[in-house]
């Protein structure tokens, strides 16, 4: 990445010879995007964040005391950089966790193996399960299976595998297992469920992430957990879907774990496995979301939001997902707060809780500021680690989308190319605010790493590359000054 | 390595018109050479033993239950493959084991740490041990530090880097803090232990592995610990050096969570950890050497003696080691166990039990054998991973070493030159015998990467190359084969 931004930096210094002012952006606003990612690339503002949550706050798992301290952080940090209106919006949500797991080979070759509980787990009894697995090649291939009776008294195992794409679009199909292997298991009568953990690395870690439980979301937003409920209502009508939890427990193993599993299974070896696990649901906690803004000079009313996710999985210091988008954002906002000009229009920093465990922070931002969601002019999220940024794409207007290629040409030294320009959600946090018609952005990074450490122990501060860090700041920086230092009216009028 | 091997194998083809035969190696001998190396570049044999074994048996920590399935495993997996002689030659030895640990920041930034206890750890105390941490960045530090009492009622933490080198000679400098730490903290009063792990990865991976305990090597052997005995009388005449033992707890925390202690340290903040570790000693076990030979068709008393170990820590399935090593060794021997005619010297292959906490087995081998020693013509172990071979080594007479020059031409499609000339042990497990003057070779493997993996969960089969490993078989049974089918003599006369 060093070379590419160094090459980026020397084309910003003879841009402004090659600029095309074709109307939507001014020759000012544009300087100033110019000197922002100049600044953005030498700025480690929003890098010395990352490392201050990580190392300050470690591990933050939604609804807990940790959780709670990133929040006191968040507030004291938005403070010292000089933002305005900071402030905590505390929600109520429904809290999980983990605890001690053992997973072990009983027969044929005992040894232990590396897992970890999926996100929702139930606990097994207090001794311990010790059953055969029934070993399924693919997801599909457990929920095509007959209800026969002969997954009683087994431990399903789930064995497909994820690939790795720049984009990430590998881990929607290679998901579907961690969201609803529990179901089809549970359907059938099994005891338990194990899957090949859903990531692309080949280390002896585990990857956690939530089952698709619609009980947690519905608690704080109703019903907004719809893939879910689309799932049940075709594949399980007979299902209650107002608040269904798995009661059996879910693990995921390491890939060396699960190609061991797959070695034995080929060898023709019935498996049996001890599974011992404490997880599962401890009532209710406080989560909240933490905003802080840059108002607006000329039209505060009217709202450029751009967000991260505060809390990770317990497991790691979550730098990667997602300290790297509170970073990102920070160090992007910060920059333009330092400006002697303010932007026409506010910048509103959201740093949502409990993302993990099912967007709650997002839901319950959507719900808390209802009357508020029409002035969001434009939204985003930064949520797919520290690669660097390739593409902007957008769902806007169509005076936005024009506008935002005029962006993507400014922004374009630091290697970015102008992507879909129709709306592919803004983020996961942002799906609720773009479920109401909120226009959006994203600065796509390059993903074809971020699942090797994707909810997993290895998710650490050291694993950000500083100058991919660095181009992603400089990005924001340039595309959120661009959209609230301008008038232009990215809202669909139909909406 | 698809290219190299690919190349080599071109040249082997034609390998034959440039041979040139300088009288040490017959033709005959080095044509048999050269078609080993096809057959070991191709042959999986030697990398579905890996397989095996790491599937199979798994970890086999010495003196468990599951390192005596690993010997029942070899004389069963020797005598399919046509071994002769396979017998196991038992022994006793102490017993260490791990058990559950737990170490975590109480102050400033609570947190937990992935940490693992060193090999010979003694426990906490049962309720676990709070302590500030003191703090050393070397060491070197520590043991120049004054014994003023300012360790007594800390925990001692040591930071230094390892270097990753070709050659592995990194691994020395960093583990004298694994090897010595605990006994510049007990002398100091200090409550435990803590470093950083002695590896070249960034990964949430602990690295265990043993403190330089005389009494694990004395109990076999009586005092062959050299250099803890010469570092206890040079550094603390008044240690009893007849059965040292550590009776604090010593743990190694991953590169990650070192870089975080090292981070809060930074900040000028006092860290409190606490740790709570049950290892300890559990009296005596057995453990053994499983040896299996091809007896010579002329000279069947004079011995090249090949070997890996069998067991490896309990973490890991131990596949880089010393997995690799049994499959290329086994593999190597296996392939000419296959030809035609026998070679005029006897192949042994010995694989030795309990390196891993002190080199027990070789001690063991070499005290039962001691009648043996001398018939032993060239002895040399593979246990430096899978990488590929790059410098082919050696110690021995001055004939010994004109004929390795010559075996090194026949080998150097391979793409591996001519190493060191001198003594350097021929691996682990042969110092015992090359103590008494045994003739030692190695096939140094690139071991840039090895220490990634080096006693770590992560130590797996899926880590191993094929084409760098089939490289390795290659190597060993053309190298093996000369030597064995020679009369070369490589003792030296002095000796």
């Amino acid at each position: 990445m060093l070379v590419r931004v160094a090459s980026a930096a020397c084309l910003l210094l003879s841009a402004n010879a090659f600029a095309q002012n074709d109307g939507l952006i001014s020759e000012e606003s544009a300087a100033t995007a110019r000197e922002l990612m100049e600044r953005g690339l030498d700025s480690d503002i929003g890098y010395e964040v990352v490392r201050s949550l990580t190392t300050e706050v470690g591990p933050r798992l939604a609804g807990s005391e940790q959780e709670a301290r990133a929040r006191d952080w968040a507030v004291q940090m938005f403070t010292e950089l000089g933002f305005e209106n900071v402030r905590v919006e505390p929600f109520d949500m429904p809290y999980w966790n983990r605890g001690e797991i053992d997973l072990r080979i009983v027969e044929p070759f005992p040894q232990n193996l590396f897992a970890t509980a999926l996100g929702g787990s139930a606990a097994t009894p207090q001794n311990g399960l010790e059953r055969e697995i029934a070993f399924f090649d693919s997801f599909e291939d457990l929920r095509d299976a007959p209800d026969d009776g002969s997954l009683q008294d087994h431990i399903v195992y789930v064995n497909d595998r994820m690939i790795s794409v720049q984009t990430g679009a590998g881990y929607g199909p290679a998901n579907r297992k961690r969201q609803f292997a529990w179901l089809e298991a549970e359907a059938r009568g099994a005891a338990g469920v194990i899957i090949r953990s859903v990531g692309t690395d080949s280390h002896r870690f585990p990857h956690t992430g939530m089952m698709s439980t619609p009980s947690a979301r519905s608690v704080s937003v109703g019903s907004h957990s719809q893939i879910v409920i689309d799932y049940l209502e075709s594949e399980h009508p007979d299902y209650e879907t107002s608040n269904v939890r798995s009661s059996i427990p879910a693990v995921a193993v390491s890939a060396p774990d699960a190609d061991q599993i797959e070695r034995i299974h080929a060898l023709g070896e019935t498996l049996t496995v001890e599974l011992s696990a404490v997880a599962g649901w401890r009532g209710v906690r406080q989560s909240g979301n933490v905003i802080a803004e840059i108002p607006g000079r000329e039209l505060p009313d009217e709202i450029v939001l751009i967000g991260a996710h505060l809390d990770s999985w317990d497991e790691a210091t979550g730098a990667v997902d997602d300290g790297a988008g509170v970073g990102i954002v920070t160090g992007a906002a910060q920059l333009i707060g330092q400006l002697p000009r303010a932007p026409r229009r506010t910048i509103r920093v959201v740093l949502f809780g409990a993302e993990e465990v099912g967007l709650l922070g997002a839901f319950a931002y959507a719900r808390q500021n209802a009357s508020d969601v029409g002035n969001i002019i434009l939204a985003s999220e930064s949520d797919f680690g520290a690669g660097p940024v390739w593409s902007l794409t957008s769902g806007t207007s169509d005076e936005g989308t024009l506008f935002l290629d005029e962006v993507q040409s400014i922004i374009a030294p630091l290697g970015i190319i102008r992507g879909d320009r129709a709306n592919n959600g803004g983020g996961p946090d942002i799906i609720p605010l773009a479920m109401q018609g909120v226009p959006v952005f994203r600065l796509t990074q390059d993903g074809t790493d971020y699942f090797d450490l994707h909810h997993t122990p290895d998710d650490t501060f050291d694993k950000i590359d500083p100058d991919d860090f660095a181009q992603n700041v400089a990005a924001w920086a340039a595309v959120v000054w661009l959209a609230a230092d301008s008038d232009v009216e990215f809202r669909m009028q139909d909406e």
